[in-house]
């Protein structure tokens, strides 16, 4: 397909990477202050370069990118909460000219899920966003293959720097500040960790679990949500000697939708370790199925979006 | 989906009663010695009564319900080595027919991949196996969104009677003949055992992810294999002094295709417990993707066939 992204980030970085591998062309490309288009196929390798080293990556316009020949525009700026600007705006923009829309920003499908629908209905377009919740992990996929009207419910680990700071409280007994500085030392969290450690992340990763599984539209109001903040050192050690650790669960069930720390064995299939995510799906016929992997990471959230045009391909 | 379901065991069974809530239509059943077609589609219960009853599912033959009006065809007899035979010659006469085939059956796929891969494309009709592997698990479905090209790598824990055993000696500290008693009690087991603890079925089940991941045909007899029987209660006891526990694993990498017994870490990913499943897929991308869940039973594994008929009928 020929894509056109939105975002050079360490996401639209890595879609404009992998892109020729996995049999795409980039067509177009716009950061937060440029653009840069060919019809023919963009030299990835020359964009990338000149982002590095110009910070920019082309002498073109966002519109430009916008207006460009494209089958698919991938959605890769950061996510904003509220009316999900610009984000909202480029799916509008896509979909209105009958383009596919794949999402790695969550802001349309976790603020404005109805509108994005909505606009889905009438577009020849169609929008996915494998890259949203999980990072590498197949999640929305597993529930289209399960079909949505199957799946109970969903709960997991679904912010991985949240979680390598209470590994690392677990492991080395330390306290909370400490292990945020050094997830913020080796590049896990960033300056600004609120979203992370407040559960904001996850709780929009909720809502679009929520959205996908049930006819209510919710938003990150509709998620009740406590952080990771306030857990002291102690309450780790504690848990430990009863077998059990703290996880930050995000859980959408038939009582609401909600992300706050619980007590998880501590051996159990729910305490990942690290920047590692995992989905547990809850089957009317089939039990639960577990799904684990890398939930973040530029490469790694590319391959969901390559899987998404994948998808749209057929 | 108009659906003939030939084989009437469990899997058999859970299809004919899941194909309705799931949108299909059952017109035809055949089990080991008769068959029923109704092309306005069958009163499932009425088919499921009969054979708990009177042991047959219909009046008719095995002949009618192969040249009855169907869209897809479910293969699920029992599973046989060798030539496959009788499932590959059903697979045929619907290939032939331009109809689409779903098998939980592994013979076609593990034992003549290249045959049932060369009537695939002479014909209009496609088929699938989700079911072949992991139960409930979408492994197939799993290495289809991450592309087939992107996979280095393939384990797991793919048989649940085995694995139930090895759980059972290391809980109650119990020789193997004691385990498989108990497994054989509470129908984990079959009176005879020795497709699952000699290795044949995850061995079986290794060759179809190999088949998928690589250009080359692989069976039964290209696949390494030892089974379970011969491990003493006394290694899975010093395996756990020194933190590890005994599972059987199945892999497919670059150096081959093999079924056995390994150490792995105690509270590790590839520890799963009583009769769960564990795949491994290690991505060329995105780092290592865990799937878990039931790895066998009726309706678990009908499940996996309703996946493979949503995707037909896209």
């Amino acid at each position: 397909m020929r894509i056109a992204v939105v975002g050079a980030g360490a996401v639209g970085q890595a879609v404009v990477e992998l892109a020729e591998p996995y049999g795409h062309t980039v067509t177009a490309v716009a950061d937060s202050s440029a653009g840069v288009v060919d019809a023919d196929g963009l030299d990835a390798e020359a964009v990338l370069d000149r982002k590095r080293t110009e910070g920019t990556v082309g002498p073109q316009t966002l519109d430009a990118v916008l207006d460009s020949e494209y089958d698919a525009l991938v959605e890769a700026t950061p996510t904003t909460v509220g009316d999900a600007q610009p984000a909202f705006e480029h799916v509008r923009t896509a979909l209105g000219r009958d383009r596919d829309v794949v999402l790695a920003n969550k802001g349309p499908v976790a603020q404005r899920y109805d509108d994005v629908r909505g606009m889905e209905r009438d577009s020849d377009g169609a929008v996915r966003f494998e890259a949203t919740v999980g990072g590498a992990i197949p999640v929305f996929s597993t529930i289209e293959d399960i079909g949505a009207e199957n799946v109970t419910a969903v709960r997991g680990v679904l912010n991985g720097t949240a979680n390598f700071i209470l590994s690392r409280m677990t492991a080395e007994g330390v306290a909370y500040e400490h292990a945020l500085a050094e997830a913020q030392d080796i590049g896990v969290a960033e300056a600004d960790p609120t979203f992370d450690v407040d559960g904001t992340d996850a709780a929009l990763k909720c809502a679009i679990l929520a959205n996908v599984l049930t006819d209510t539209t919710y938003t990150l109001d509709a998620v009740e949500m406590m952080g990771i903040r306030d857990i002291p050192a102690s309450a780790l050690e504690l848990a430990q000697q009863g077998g059990s650790t703290i996880r930050l669960i995000g859980e959408v069930d038939e009582s609401g939708v909600r992300v706050r720390p619980r007590l998880v064995d501590e051996h159990g299939t729910l305490a990942v370790s690290g920047t590692q995510n995992i989905v547990q799906v809850e089957t009317t016929h089939a039990g639960r199925v577990n799904i684990s992997g890398r939930g973040a990471g530029g490469h790694e959230t590319a391959t969901a979006i390559m899987s998404d045009l994948r998808q749209l391909e057929y």
